[in-house]
């Protein structure tokens, strides 16, 4: 299944909040032909191919998605219903940065149709916790769950959810997102059904997705001047072995052995039998790849049954014998995974500073930076001038935030929970 | 690696050919925002966002794949290149066919440089043959393997070689193309390289692609008035059991056995368990889906110990003792693979007409259709004629075609070998 790629810009005026948010910066397409140019000098639009109605580029697939779930939606028996595509959407963006907020971007974005309002937050839920898994166990990101402001919502949506992480230089990244749309899709694009008692009503919606950009997340919560540091559940080459310091029939039979142990464990493993690299040139090609541990061998180590073990997070090395080589790095391997989520929720945890006063706030974000914990009154409008004024955003309210009594950071007024302000990407 | 999917429609006119071919129908970006309509009617485009620059959405990758190997290769130590990408592109279509010619659709796109033609031009030969062997081998399809005519060659290419299908209508499809693209795309994006002997010249290229018009090309090759005909090495159910007439523990119990019996070989089987439809309705549907082979279980079945077993592609039936079924069943499936390979062969062979002169030529065409092997002149204005008067095309020059005194069909000059013409997708 698979929604194209442009549609026509009058399905986005259907749904009013959805067209007044983020889909107006868009690539408009026009014409749908080029010429030769009269002078030679290469090619120009073709004036007589402008279109009559113009059509976007997606920017994200709720409209289309709507407009075709009306056909095939009239019953209960036709719900719930779930869409997944992986595919690109683009968003016109005047300031790009790799991985992190680029004009074309790589993403997932499901879509799904239910019956009932509870069916509908549970699924928007549901994601919520399989992206904060997926962060946490998988990329060794920890995250804060939580919901958006209406300000920082999704255009269209009753609530955004997020998963909000936090780089090393201290800003934030948004690194997921869920929606529950309540009826208003359902409601634009007038998608009904008949319940199970013959009552007929608008669908519930959820939509959520993640991008490319958890990749430049996964990059700036681990790497570090030598490179990439990659975490082991996700490194498509968990092991290199480094012959010292070349490759010798000796070596590779060691090597041979090693790595028959560690496949055996689905260890993903390389033996580098490049002859013209220096030992110190591959070291330092490795750890910029991030390749997570690194074994060199060479004819001394042999003669002592053993093998130098570096790790790419600590940089520690140290020499462990060849007996039982593989249970030891297999063990390695799930401690530095460990260690990249314990290293970022322990950075995590230094960079949340609670606030109670505009001048705190100011100077934690012209500081050590990170998250803010301060009270806020409620207001879009205060929220914007904090903005204004720091270029700090409520990046969410946690969801097991407590409820504690307070005066708004700007304003003083009365507050009843902290929310979490930081700069970010 | 990916490729952006708008680029500047400067890029366009550096390859001379090829932007004199195929690439002027093409999405044209020329604004980035929508605006409110003053009447609140919905969004217009915003003037203010006319761009310096058109863009134009991808129709292929060419030239902005050679902008980038400027910048990535300088010495024979680089060579061999290959990148490969799984995108969608857009060509703008006035008419539009579902799977086989949509504005946007999906494909894979591999580019590949190198430092002499020779081994170019293998590497297009080689891909071509990967193509051909996965339409016969695995989608049953049979395909002509040949080069294109300097007319239909792709824009920017030295040698265009395709395989060619022939669909039940009648009418070819080009089920996968090759291209050996010389130094064209070199010498326009200035991509040189420093030979193993310190020599500077221009690199060799290649590009080729499938895309999702292979699934309309299986479909159309095999399916019937009942539905699908998915060949078993590609349909994702293979085997279907249906309890006669509804579910009984004893009747699970017999299909519990088939269905290990049967994953054990690697054969994905499902077991209707749905009480509310009846046999025949699911007979119906299963069909309509093209899974390749059907088995009912009853209770009568089990008192004789057997199955009745039918298959999709001949609609045959037969009762199967139960004792060696999986063996049967995974015998079946390789005949069913066979015997859809063979009877588009024999289809093909049927369709393949030698005619020597332009009356047959066009009798065929408007009777039984298919290909038309025919002697041309080898002038693309005799070519580019016979288009005008039949609508039918050059579909390839195949590669093992014997050469042959003969006079060209239209204009009665001389000619060495025949030619397969076709109206097609």
């Amino acid at each position: 299944m698979r929604i194209s790629l442009i549609y026509t810009q009058s399905f986005l005026s259907r749904e009013a909040q959805h067209v007044e948010g983020f889909a107006k910066e868009c690539a408009v397409v026009t014409h749908h032909r080029l010429m030769n140019a009269p002078d030679g000098s290469g090619v120009i639009v073709d004036p007589d191919s402008k279109l009559e109605e113009e059509l976007i580029v997606r920017p994200t697939s709720e409209t289309i998605i709507w407009n075709t779930y009306r056909d095939w939606i009239s019953s209960y028996r036709d719900l719930p219903l779930l869409i997944n595509q992986w595919c690109n959407v683009v968003r016109w963006e005047m300031r790009t940065r790799l991985f992190l907020r680029t004009a074309e971007f790589l993403w997932q974005e499901g879509h799904t149709a239910h019956a009932t309002a509870q069916e509908a937050i549970d699924e928007t839920r549901l994601m919520l916790d399989v992206y904060a898994e997926f962060a946490e166990k998988w990329m060794a990101m920890p995250v804060i769950k939580g919901v958006k402001t209406p300000n920082e919502r999704f255009a269209g949506a009753v609530d955004t959810y997020c998963i909000e992480a936090l780089m090393q230089d201290g800003k934030a990244l948004q690194a997921g997102t869920s929606h529950f749309l309540g009826q208003n899709f359902a409601k634009a694009f007038d998608v009904k059904f008949l319940s199970e008692n013959n009552v007929e009503d608008y669908v519930w919606a959820t939509s959520w997705g993640v991008s490319t950009r958890l990749i430049g997340g996964l990059i700036m919560t681990h790497s570090d001047d030598e490179g990439l540091v990659i975490p082991p559940k996700l490194a498509p080459t968990q092991v290199v072995i480094v012959p010292i310091p070349k490759p010798s029939p000796e070596i590779g039979e060691a090597a041979d052995k090693i790595m028959r142990e560690l496949r055996a464990k689905g260890i993903t493993v390389k033996y580098d039998t490049d002859m013209k690299k220096r030992p110190g040139f591959k070291f330092a090609e490795y750890e910029m790849r991030g390749i997570p541990v690194r074994l060199a061998i060479g004819e001394r180590d042999l003669a002592n049954n053993q093998v130098e073990v570096a790790r790419r997070d600590t940089k520690e090395k140290s020499s462990q014998p060849l007996e039982g080589i593989a249970d030891y790095v297999a063990q390695l391997l799930e401690d530095i995974q460990q260690n990249l989520f314990q290293r970022a929720c322990d950075y995590r945890a230094e960079h949340i500073t609670a606030v109670d006063n505009f001048d705190d706030f100011q100077a934690v974000l012209d500081g050590k930076g990170g998250f803010v914990s301060a009270h806020w009154d409620g207001t879009t409008e205060t929220e914007l001038k904090i903005k204004e004024l720091t270029k700090a955003t409520i990046r969410c309210i946690p969801l097991d935030n407590p409820l504690e009594d307070g005066a708004c950071v700007l304003t003083g007024k009365p507050s009843t929970q902290r929310v979490l302000f930081a700069r970010a990407y």
